[in-house]
């Protein structure tokens, strides 16, 4: 407690005696001014304008309510609190772009209710978290609430009274900052999305009160946190991470992303990480030029920007790997606050240009000043968005996503690291999405966010017991049994490996990566073929995935397709009178199992119909091999879990052997014209011609053509010739594959 | 044949003899010639005839296919003839607005193709119909191409030589109308959709031939059609209609729809039903003012026209009452032709514009251009609807339906006729709408039209055994038997009766009807309350649904909510690894049990979410209730259902008793903001006072308010007082109902 005194005395001594502009964090002056000499002339930052401002008049025509902190996300207190903060950072702006001093009383009554309460109160009594907050259940919540608020009294610093601003730091802020940190190691010193906001916090409140103490422990962290290398937060995460003793605001953007801006554990987390970052750094830009934070780490945070926007399906909506809600997308707050921001720094970034236009909403500061600005001479266009590989860990190497893009889907290839706490066991795993959503899903969390009625919005048992675990992805389970045997620790420990990718042919668009790790003595390779014909209104994926193993397993490839299951190639009828579950443990027990057969054909193809489009899969069989269909929704006493279908190939009892499937997007049906076009596949006939030491051949057909796809798995040697021999006839490629395409 | 031939014979000498002015079909000489000369100025229209142009010039490309007929709906044949009449036509109407020759050329030549198979060709081999056609596997399919066909025919007629008319006339069209009346009385003398069409497609030609002797046979139907009065159709519908011995164009629009304007199948059919009616009316209306065709029985085809746009739900969808698809709605081709000639004959009525504006299309003739012209002088805004009753049966008095509109919610209240072959077993039963779309849903049909994997597109199995039960709808069941037993005669025989209804107070709306003969000693009346709490952003619907028994019954009552069950108020866990039918026949067999509980509490108050939306409902519960949660998919053997949740409600081992139920419409999540707004009702509490001898009294009530409904179901005398003691207490009122309001 020694420590923690000191810190009290000399932050209030700094308080007192620096002096320095305001505002400064999400606005300057010279910005305010800009802006009120233009208010009237730029029309969305006009709009914008006045949404917010009939919010809070609203909101001070209903008065303040600052109740003591009961409930858990999605009840009341909860509710209001977070309300609370979002009123004071717009309040604030208002006063400043305004000048309307209504608006500074009222974000200085309701700091005032706020600073009266908060030396009452203790930890908040939910005591669900491993880091409980007190106006939250957790300190995440609470480090939200100070980020917002710093904006909202750096607004109005000027307005309040020497006095009203020491009352406020020193029952209020300081001992705020104070707990987010030195009472929390834990939740303050982590590599962490949770400790971004905490660092954030800590900081921006730093740089409203000018406590350059505060703002240092915010940006290089505490030194000792005394933190065990065993412990784990609520979602089973580490707080600590192998190797990495820094800390702090510098330390998350040295860790947080990949070199090519990803996060690990997905865009969903990053849109909600983001916004930390973004907030903490515009202040500093404004306040602290000298450290460029823009262009830090090869300015990183405009690369995770740019990461997050075409980590998006055709909707906008991000690809929902790991722990993510669906829907959640570029429309956020967050990521209106990141287009603004990143293009208010560089002028030529037209793609952020088309994306502000396509959110037709700004944020109320300088950066979406210049940008409501910008968007009035732009002829906006669909953001252009391409096939990419984003590269995973500190180093980029340590695995990745790759997005296919191409004959209008995109296919979400997941080979990244486990992503912590929010991963799922689901390496290799793909989604694959139309400009009409999703074709073939993942399923993302078990949870219901700020719903009440489901655990008050949390994550949900059957998140741990569905959602992450393999069966529950379009990944291949070995021996019924999830990856590295749901083990977070072994998971993180390890990555896959990205191989080669290839999106130089505007006809075929690959990319291939490796798993060794997920089993015991067995590998998993998967490389990923989308394919558009421009004969015909097709696109397909040919999806070849090789396991390597020394001992004989039972192997599972599930689907994931979304909608109606239309009809299969072999009759394989649903089960009549009763449902029972597929196995009993390991996300097994949460499938009803709806039909099976065994595939006596060489190929099982079955179409399938979602969103009004037609769509087909064709695996290729071998001698013994079943399909399975199933629904989710066994074994979850509450309705959990939404009753979705999959279908899944197993095949038991070999050793090494390829899964090869073919997945054709193929036609569209109106419920007004009622007129199906293209209902069935044009391609068939998938075979698997060769499958030895590394080299595939296998084909597929329409009516009209024959098609060969040759490939090495082994080398990614783009010079490379070469040769196999197939039933007496010699095939030669240069490079890692070769497709053809002739007329029969 | 002796008939047969005579009438081929004299309707060669009238084809060969008479002269008179085309097009008069679709459009007129006089229409074209003003068209012609605003080609470029009217901007809805230019913008149909290119969409159209580019359409039939890719066609042209494409080259012509008049495939020998063999397949069903779905199949290559069909989709191709199909096609090709939509062509011909599309091709007439260019060839007299642009004047190029092309379009004729292709026309002809396609008719030519069609001349030479024709005679070559018998019934189709499907033989599948009550009907079977010769190009399609219906004759109704046949019908369509012909009532197409004959506007391609009198577009082009002046450009064909007479000797290509005669071949035409004598090979392909005299032969088909022939075939589609004398050879197929059972198509053609019905009153039924199918037989409208029939008596659209010989009139047509007739017309197009001026052919008095065929129009005769339109207008006024075959005199001796030898029809057993028990035959049956595909669909279980009996051939002819008791006591109605009228056939023909003008005993369709004598019986096929009631004095409002309804068409006893529901607005999916009408929607189909009302094409032919129209494009023959409307070629009447050009060619023989002097029937005053669209005044026929007090206007009835305005009145069907209106009433079809007014049966549809928030976003424009029909209400899928009966045997009906979902997502068909006012953009249907049917529905812009309708639009647009009803407009065109009286430029009065804004609210068809307003409709015709949302459509943003209009038909290619002088109604479509009349249409499109008055756009550009109409600001146009959303087409009102309100609260509306629609009676069924010939003379208005066989039931009906009801649509409730209040606080943004829409409830379709069904107490119509059967509905013949394509009616549910569903009387008293009820959908709910928001502008999201479905809350409580009506399944429709169990079909998936034109898909080839299903059937070829036609009913399913299980339409027959699900989707025409009652448990299969929102209606109540009583002793696990569907209404009339499931006897489409029994049920066609008697009908619910209206019995009151009213829209004047802004806060309620309310509607009421009995049903008698469902069942043997037991009456059903229902009685539905829409009421918006201005107070609060809650709309309510108050269910009464009172059954009257000479004897002790077991009474079901399902939900067929949309979306997620979040949660309920007493702990009714799911089945956790094993699923059974709830029972063995009458629809029971088709719902998988995955959970039910004794009703311990008053009350039983779910919520559950759909389109992110929240809903809850309240049931009032006595000693014994239970409630069962089920999903559609059991004995489903292709996969045929959809796997939609139902509730319950059972009571049983009771004579008369009352259900009443309260769902509330109370807030909205957004997965962008994550933030719920009023996830949990407003109201609960809910209680039946008071039920004895007709009357009820029950109350609600939410923190702050207090709610009684006086109801007297048994009268509908507006000025009649009724008084009840309750509890000591009396109660008085004036009319039929007082709902009332009191802060606490």
């Amino acid at each position: 407690m020694r420590g923690f005194i000191n810190i009290v005395t000399i932050v209030l001594l700094l308080g007192t005696l620096a002096s320095s502009q305001h505002p400064i964090l999400n606005l300057t002056a010279e910005e305010v001014t800009e802006i009120n000499g233009s208010l009237g002339s730029v029309p969305l930052f006009d709009q914008q304008l006045e949404v917010v401002k009939s919010q809070v008049d609203a909101a001070i025509a209903g008065g303040i309510d600052v109740p003591i902190p009961k409930d858990m996300a999605g009840g009341y207190t909860h509710g209001k609190h977070k309300e609370n903060y979002k009123l004071m950072q717009k309040a604030g702006n208002l006063y400043q772009i305004t000048g309307d001093e209504s608006y500074a009383a009222f974000v200085k009554e309701m700091l005032m209710e706020y600073a009266e309460m908060y030396p009452n109160i203790g930890r908040h009594p939910a005591n669900k978290s491993y880091a409980t907050g007190k106006i939250f259940w957790q300190c995440l919540n609470d480090a939200n609430w100070l980020v917002f608020t710093s904006q909202a009294y750096d607004c109005i610093y000027d307005y309040l009274t020497e006095s009203e601003r020491n009352k406020l730091e020193a029952d209020l802020f300081i001992p705020m900052a104070d707990f987010l940190s030195i009472e929390n190691p834990r939740f303050f010193n982590r590599i962490h999305n949770h400790s971004t906001w905490a660092n954030a916090a800590v900081g921006m409140i730093a740089l409203a009160m000018d406590n350059d103490s505060l703002l240092q422990k915010a940006l290089h962290g505490m030194e000792d946190d005394g933190i065990d290398p065993n412990e784990v937060d609520n979602d089973g995460g580490y707080i600590k991470r192998e190797g990495v003793y820094q800390a702090g605001f510098f330390a998350q953007l040295d860790f947080a992303f990949s070199p090519d801006g990803y996060f690990a554990e997905g865009p969903y987390y990053q849109r909600y990480a983001i916004f930390p970052f973004l907030a903490f750094s515009y202040a500093l830009h404004n306040s602290k030029p000298e450290l460029d934070i823009f262009n830090y780490r090869d300015a990183i945070l405009k690369k995770a920007t740019h990461a997050l926007l075409l980590l998006t399906d055709g909707k906008g909506n991000f690809f929902p790997v790991n722990d993510a809600m669906k829907g959640m997308s570029y429309q956020a707050y967050e990521l209106i606050t990141a287009v603004d921001i990143i293009y208010s720094l560089d002028a030529n970034d037209e793609l952020l240009l088309d994306w502000a236009a396509l959110q037709d909403q700004v944020t109320l500061n300088g950066a979406g000043f210049i940008t409501a600005k910008a968007l009035m001479d732009h002829t906006p266009k669909l953001p252009a968005k391409i096939s990419q590989n984003f590269n995973d860990g500190v180093d980029g190497t340590e695995g990745g996503v790759t997005v296919l893009r191409n004959g209008g889907l995109e296919v979400l290839f997941k080979y990244s690291t486990q992503g912590m706490g929010h991963g799922h066991f689901d390496r290799l795993s793909y989604g694959m999405y139309d400009d009409s959503g999703e074709i073939i899903q993942d399923y993302g969390a078990v949870r219901w966010v700020n719903i009440d009625q489901k655990a008050g919005g949390r994550y949900l048992p059957e998140n741990k017991t569905f959602g992450k675990k393999t069966i529950g992805h379009n990944a291949l389970v070995v021996n019924r049994q999830s990856h590295f045997n749901s083990q977070v620790k072994e998971a993180d420990d390890n990555h896959p490996d990205f191989l080669y990718s290839d999106f130089s042919d505007s006809q075929v668009n690959m990319v291939s990566a490796i798993e060794k790790n997920a089993y015991d003595n067995t590998d998993m390779q998967r490389t990923l073929f989308l394919i558009d014909d421009d004969s015909s209104e097709s696109t397909i994926m040919i999806d070849v995935l090789q396991a390597t193993s020394t001992q004989a397993n039972n192997y599972d490839l599930p689907m994931w397709f979304t909608g109606q299951f239309l009809k299969g190639n072999i009759d394989c009828p649903k089960s009549l009178t009763m449902l029972s579950p597929l196995g009993e443990d390991d996300g097994y027990q949460h499938i009803w199992k709806e039909s099976s057969c065994k595939l006596t054909e060489d190929n099982y193809q079955f179409n399938w119909l979602t969103n009004l489009r037609f769509y087909s899969a064709t695996f290729v069989a071998e001698q013994g091999d079943q399909v399975i269909l199933g629904r989710n929704g066994a074994n979850d006493p509450n309705f959990n879990l939404r009753p979705d279908p999959v279908i899944i190939h197993r095949r038991d009892g070999v050793k090494s052997t390829t899964f090869l499937t073919m997945v054709e997007s193929h036609g569209q049906y109106s419920s007004v014209t009622e007129i199906p076009i293209n209902p069935y596949p044009k391609y068939h006939k998938l075979r698997l011609d060769y499958d030895k030491d590394g080299y595939i051949m296998c084909s597929f057909e329409s009516d009209d053509t024959e098609w060969q796809l040759l490939y090495c798995s082994t080398s990614t040697d783009e010079t490379k010739q070469h040769k196999i021999k197939v039933d007496g006839e010699s095939y030669k490629w240069t490079g890692v594959y070769q497709l053809t395409k002739n007329s029969k």
